[in-house]
């Protein structure tokens, strides 16, 4: 009761505090697709390194300890580009959207982080599914390798070649083909970027169901492939829920029409699910159906601290943010409510806090007053991220854990690493999602050998997800069985 | 404004109809998987009827003239049952688990709407996955069509033998394995009972995120194994959503363990969604783990008027049952909302209809005042397909259209019949789900010419689904393409 002053009032202020941050938000998981179908573009055995037959390193950022599941060569039963392949495309595409540039093709040769490079001599940028199923079909028929490319966000290097893969980039086809006002039901082309398509909801007076660091960059395509989680999943479900439809070509050039707008439909499999989060590597997604959700007016955020489970420095890294709360806790909570009855809403969060001061389980908090409190609770939250990569090296793992288990693989890994790093952890508390981040001075292989197997085993032993909502790329394609059983993985 | 006199308000009752309604609660789409793994236990091929093939005729009640996709003929590579192969099972199961009894069989064989009949010899009362592994492992090595069972409620004749498959009964393995009151996680075995499911977590303060008609005797096996929809849906999502991961046997006997219990996990292909809703024809499902929610203690109940849209007639059918509200429509809608807030959820609720009485979207409703009420008025919804079946002959579809449409099918099919049959139209408003029933005196081949592949047509040219969420069973098994690409399909 004594620090009831503390819950000020907000006022009728919408969370917008994303929107004023765009320039970090090129970031997080996004599209990562790895391959189509039938052909592995490298070769690797699960869990079986061959360290000494791969012939590059494609790491450009960090020492060759930054990962170890990168040793893996390149498929000798692809072909290689030749320029009547190039003059192909530019038949079908037209010369602007075959991309020999070498400075564009090296942004799309890198991933978000800088860590996973390829060496790709061409990007093609297909403007529709036909010309999709064109490039598919005639690369199927020449053997050669292709990686699909969205937003080029992902953090698991997923969405960029690992050699000389040919990119496809999704990026022109970016048109909302329709959106029905009674249903909520949206549907568009792959690579309608997700901010773009949360404005056009804006207007209509609905919500994308999902809502991420990246979205200013991210597209729906590369969301969908890579099962994309984010801020609202405890909201509004995961998008193996909210997903109603999508077309995909596969590798062959075949395209899938499984674009349905129904809530319900019991006829046979349901394909689209296996095309979620499958990371490109069963075709690539050109259209996608989506339930949406109605924008609800009213806006509640809470920042609160508490004294245990979680340690959070990242403010020391953050340029012009202060903490919200006077006293320095150990762990803080940022919690946000939306809803139709605005002082019901406030009413109702703010007896919640009270509550959990008055039973302890909360030292301190602050409800947001206004757009720009809201703004700098946000910015905290969603700078984490840049706030470690200024730091130096930072070995990032994206773990699902039981709720109760999450603090305890920080502790134990403190407990490992000692003076080497620092182990920290944040997420998504509500979906069991811990991103644990290990930031150092630099890279290096003594650290990784403490830190490489036993994250996973530690999860695995806990019947935990090595990749909660990243997927697993390049980085951790190797190591499925640590979350999956054999018999699933054959 | 004038007619705000009839929203009377409700007290704090709990919706409890359907508990007290248990007698005409076992039906309804349920489990209804038709046969594991690589080998169809009939032969059949899509959309090609081999009328003067098929050796048999199983139905039971009604004419031929019931349907006109039973036409389907054993498959001779599956071997018949043996003495031997009886022998084996009550060695592995016990003398008591496996059932030749004739009456027990006569159930075990005939589905719930008595539309679909088996002529099976055996039912096999497995009591957990080794056992379930066991049996098909060795009908595998055999050559034994099996059909797995649940609650055997399902409406499509998915659930029952079509030929002499060995029946495979999971109601034995009906033990809850884990219940996490901090993450809402449930972990059960198949054959639980999805009203079992409630009663145990309504101990806990919590409810399962689905519910339907046939609660009192489907299983919750057989719930994912189709899909289920039911009366939740639109609040809480399906199950591709809610069901975190499961366990399953494949016809080899192979388990599957995808048991995961997180709401995040990104590695790799999902292959749990693969089962969602595939009715048992790629393995059995032995275990679910689903996240349930909060039990909300505020509940209220509107039932209300409108001109158009749709026609209700089985008032007549049901007794006891009065129309709650004074004038008669030609259409009804039921809503129930949940939530926190006693005051603030019932006056949100009558803010909406007033406002919708004012701009005349309405014409009369009433909002439940006590249990009894809310019990008398979910009875007429629940109802619905009891009084049908008393009317008489009944062909039943369960569509999925955009909600536009679903009047529009009801009154096309009412101008091509004519005074041949009554056509009504019933479902979920919110999900485009309806159920189209088409009642006359007694089945015959005329009527049923007029009605297929009529609904079916128009379904398709809608993008509907032919099937909502009773799955294909027998009964649409063959008419897949109305609302699947061939690609797909393929």
């Amino acid at each position: 009761m004594m620090m009831m002053h503390r819950w000020r009032r907000s006022g009728d202020f919408i969370r917008s505090a994303c929107k004023s941050l765009s320039s970090f938000r090129q970031k997080h998981n996004s599209m990562s697709p790895s391959v189509t179908g039938f052909m592995n573009r490298y070769e690797s055995k699960v869990n079986t390194f061959e360290p000494n037959a791969w012939s590059h390193q494609y790491r450009s950022f960090g020492s060759s300890s930054s990962s170890s599941a990168l040793k893996v060569k390149r498929n000798p039963l692809f072909s290689s580009l030749e320029s009547k392949d190039v003059s192909f495309f530019k038949e079908i595409l037209g010369e602007r959207n075959v991309v020999e540039d070498e400075e564009r093709l090296e942004i799309a040769n890198t991933d978000w982080m800088k860590k996973y490079k390829g060496c790709s001599k061409l990007m093609l940028l297909p403007k529709n599914t036909e010309e999709v199923s064109q490039i598919l079909k005639y690369c199927d028929s020449r053997s050669l390798a292709v990686v699909p490319q969205g937003g080029n966000t992902g953090l698991v290097g997923g969405s960029v070649p690992v050699f000389d893969e040919v990119i496809i980039n999704v990026g022109l086809m970016n048109k909302v083909l329709s959106f029905d006002e009674v249903s909520g039901v949206l549907v568009c082309e792959a690579g309608c970027i997700l901010e773009n398509l949360a404005t056009f909801l804006d207007t209509k007076g609905f919500v994308m169901p999902l809502d991420l660091g990246a979205k200013g960059s991210c597209h729906i395509g590369g969301n969908v492939s890579t099962n994309a989680g984010g801020l609202r999943l405890i909201r509004y479900g995961s998008l193996h829920g909210t997903v109603l439809g999508l077309e995909a070509v596969k590798a062959n050039g075949n395209v899938l029409d499984m674009l349905g707008t129904l809530r319900k439909d019991n006829t046979g499999y349901d394909l689209k699910h296996l095309f979620i989060g499958s990371e490109g590597s069963l075709g690539i997604v050109t259209k996608v159906s989506i339930l949406t959700q109605p924008k609800l007016s009213s806006v509640n955020l809470a920042f609160i601290a508490c004294k245990d489970f979680l340690s959070c420095q990242v403010l020391n890294h953050l340029d012009g943010v202060r903490n919200p709360v006077s006293s320095s806790e150990n762990f803080y909570i940022l919690i946000e409510t939306t809803g139709s009855g605005e002082t019901y809403d406030r009413e109702k969060l703010e007896a919640f806090l009270l509550k959990s001061l008055e039973q302890g389980l909360v030292s301190d908090g602050v409800i947001a007053q206004d757009i720009n409190q809201a703004s700098s609770f946000w910015r905290i939250r969603e700078g984490i991220t840049e706030a470690l990569q200024k730091a130096g090296a930072c070995y990032k793992y994206d773990l699902s854990l039981p709720v109760e288990e999450i603090y305890n693989i920080v502790n134990d890994l403190r407990g490992r690493l000692g003076n080497l790093a620092n182990v920290m952890g944040y997420g998504h508390l509500g979906d069991g999602n811990l991103h644990l981040n290990i930031s150092a001075a630099e890279y290096n292989d003594k650290l990784l050998g403490l830190i490489e197997p036993y994250v996973y085993e530690w999860t695995s032993k806990h019947r935990g997800s090595i990749s909660a909502e990243h997927g697993l790329g390049v980085m951790k394609a190797n190591e499925i069985l640590y979350s999956k059983s054999p018999e699933t993985v054959s």
